[in-house]
């Protein structure tokens, strides 16, 4: 029989290194000084009166939330998408600072919806900018994988809570290699996406508004028992989704006007070849939950981590709409095919919802398979979720690690306890090239780049004293 | 960052006490003198010049066999069932000497295949014996969940390994609860299994035909990444099954004399409410491996573990066809309902064919969440696999367990080792109740009664003896 606990070892590593010796488990935390310039914000944040009690609303406001899958919509119904309107990942950015990926994928879109006919004629419509609108996806309650490009005709899962009415979106995922989220835009990556318009989407609303609801957030729990971090392992997620609505998207091929046999069993071959389909619903479900968390006064919990290619963005709950950003990082990892780290596009896509959740690289405990397509070893995949713990708010019990005896995934990313300890988030993600038209060309392991927390803290400290200076003696 | 390796202490448990205290793990390694009176025939044993090349031979027989799911057929075309005869799970039995779930299931099959009307007048046709025949499942190249009977009339998956053209088979999985296999025969349970004669049995038929083949033993491989153990988690492969399927489903719904598209979305319905559905795809691909590795002389593997309800009995590749049989053991588990230990019949199926292949109870550290159906704790569930470890000749890295760094599962039973360390295999099971009719009560861990390695010990080493003396000197 194996006992659980294991030797934790700090500082000096005489101690850690004679524990292995005799073979046993250590666990080096990596303990660091508190970041650099933080002391006095940390000092002011730690005496903040209304933090503890920000903090705890802001986790209790997201556990409560159920993400329900209720519809199936094209963007312009979904979110109020018009002509010349494209959402993008991350946090704002222009045309002119977009790197080769989000280039890549608006061009597609603008071909996609008819605005112009080529690529080419493309990039020159964005460069002019005259008659084309970009907006960040978590400017209208969305997020979005890589790219994250959104344009009128796509069609969007539309999730809801039952509590509250809120809801938030996502575009159908297309699948691995040459699509656009990737930034590839060849004439097989728009007639994807045109069969998408046209068959998968309709179909997929005729069947959700015909299934009983899909409960996302429940499935997610599922997940994560079958090896699944909802980021980058997507396959059992995919596999329920399936389950979910295969029945009613059979009665949907009724023969009078809707989508045939034919079109149904494409529509399930798409699917089931695709162990990402998920992912697109998991991120829209971390975002109604993190959106419940925010605007909380002198709450430090992060709600939004995203990156559009060329920046990664932090919200915090107590800082509103504000975006901390500093340059994204290249991910760490493995290579499709020939390409190498000189091909990749630094970090992007809205994806890293998934870790300000407690899913993704937070949750990699419960999906050691993972190692095998973004790096790392298992032993590192354990410790990174235990090591997240040093900087979150609590943990989700819901969205429980079997492996490590149902322990919830930390969650509630603490940006005083990122200062504090000098940890950053783990990310896992897939790498897009850094030309546009080239597509994904591998999966790694990436973290934000440390500057944007202090920056953070500084934004929460000023608010707390601002706070202090107007209360009554 | 987490090492892997930990404290194996075995003996005196000071030392372990003594590292526990200090937060570190220790694997207590169940170490115990052989078994008793087997000395002598270890000893024969390990001097048999055949036994190590034997070995090796069966298991590599074994790791070759690649099972296909190739037809579904009914019992009496799959396996030349006549009216009258029933198979049964485990080794051969009387009517007499049958426990309650296997008599529940006999007289439910009595009235489904129309010998009978009621289930009393079943229970007296059983007793009397003229027109019926009781048959172990594996004497027909078939394994059976829980009671395991078969009657002509009931569907039956079949696999195939191409490289042979080997057949095993197994009937279509009824779900949980009331269900036939575990000796429920109410009108309801009938119902069902009408339906699926009728519907499900034909549709599977169209669906496995039209198909591409579906590779169960590269499922098995990937259910072991998505936590399950194959024996009573069966989740992911379940909805594999699912996808690998649904798309040849619906097409087969051709509205010419064929099944409709509501029969179709029922079918689906089914399957996906199952998670256990795939473990009849499971045994039988775990049989098709193992009966490759049969009749080996000097080969010390266990081929088969099999119990009746009453019996537990193995066979050994040394040893042909003979059964070594003791009193099946009740299992240690969690109950269903107002259920507790006075309500479970001992050990029953030929479901521990997955633990004789590596699967199950041997894979419980890939399965985790397991120990929330039946019993223990995720310590132990780790432990198991590695303990396991100690009695198997070697390793399947096509079935591989991510957490333990993509090992193997720890395959092929030897007695030797068994008897030589005094390491029960570990079984987990669902448990029948000991009544007919009462269906499910239960899920637990449960061993093979000891004696029966000794007795398959003893007849191992008569024939060793037997070789040695027709030897040339």
């Amino acid at each position: 029989m194996t006992t659980a606990p294991h030797v934790v070892s700090t500082g000096v590593d005489l101690l850690a290194q004679a524990i292995e010796d005799q073979a046993a488990p250590v666990s080096r935390v990596d303990w660091r000084p508190p970041m650099a310039d933080t002391e006095d914000d940390l000092a002011t944040l730690a005496l903040d009166p209304l933090r503890p009690d920000a903090n705890a609303a802001a986790l209790e406001r997201m556990l409560d939330v159920q993400a329900i899958l209720v519809d199936v919509l094209p963007a312009s119904e979904a979110v109020g998408l018009e002509r010349g309107d494209f959402l993008h990942a991350g946090p704002p950015i222009s045309w002119e600072r977009a790197s080769g990926p989000l280039r890549g994928a608006l061009m597609g879109g603008a071909v996609l919806e008819g605005l112009v006919d080529t690529p080419d004629q493309a990039a020159a419509l964005l460069e002019g900018g005259l008659h084309v609108r970009l907006e960040p996806c978590h400017h209208r309650r969305t997020v979005g994988p890589m790219a994250g490009v959104v344009t009128p005709s796509m069609w969007m899962f539309v999730l809801e809570d039952p509590a509250t009415g809120d809801r938030t979106h996502c575009t159908l995922n297309e699948g691995l290699g040459k699509v656009l989220r990737y930034g590839a835009y060849s004439p097989e990556v728009l007639t994807r996406l045109r069969w998408m318009n046209d068959v998968l989407g309709p179909l997929l609303q005729r069947a959700v508004r015909a299934a009983p609801p899909v409960d996302v957030t429940a499935i997610l729990g599922q997940m994560l028992q079958m090896g699944d971090e909802a980021h980058n392992r997507n396959r059992a997620g995919t596999l329920m989704l399936l389950r979910d609505l295969a029945p009613a998207m059979v009665t949907s091929a009724d023969g009078a006007g809707g989508p045939t046999r034919a079109d149904v069993a494409e529509a399930l071959r798409f699917v089931g070849a695709n162990d990402h389909f998920f992912l697109n619903l998991a991120m829209p479900a971390c975002k109604l939950a993190l959106d419940a968390a925010r605007d909380i006064p002198g709450s430090t919990m992060v709600v939004a981590m995203a990156r559009n290619g060329t920046d990664f963005g932090i919200q915090v709950s107590g800082t509103g709409d504000t975006w901390f950003t500093g340059p994204a990082q290249v991910a760490d990892g493995l290579y499709l095919g020939d390409y190498g780290p000189d091909d990749a596009n630094p970090d992007i896509g809205d994806s890293a919802i998934t870790e300000t959740a407690g899913l993704g690289g937070f949750a990699m405990a419960t999906a050691p398979a993972i190692v095998r397509f973004v790096g790392g070893s298992v032993p590192d995949a354990l410790a990174t979720t235990r090591r997240m713990r040093e900087i979150t708010v609590g943990e989700n019990l819901r969205w429980s690690v079997p492996v490590l005896e149902f322990a919830g995934v930390p969650t509630g990313i603490d940006v005083t306890r990122v200062c504090r300890t000098g940890i950053l988030p783990q990310i896992n993600t897939g790498m897009a090239g850094k030309v546009a038209g080239v597509g994904q060309v591998g999966a790694g392991l990436v973290n934000p780049p440390a500057d944007i927390f202090p920056s953070a803290l500084a934004g929460l400290a000023q608010l707390s004293r601002a706070r202090a200076a107007t209360a009554p003696a």
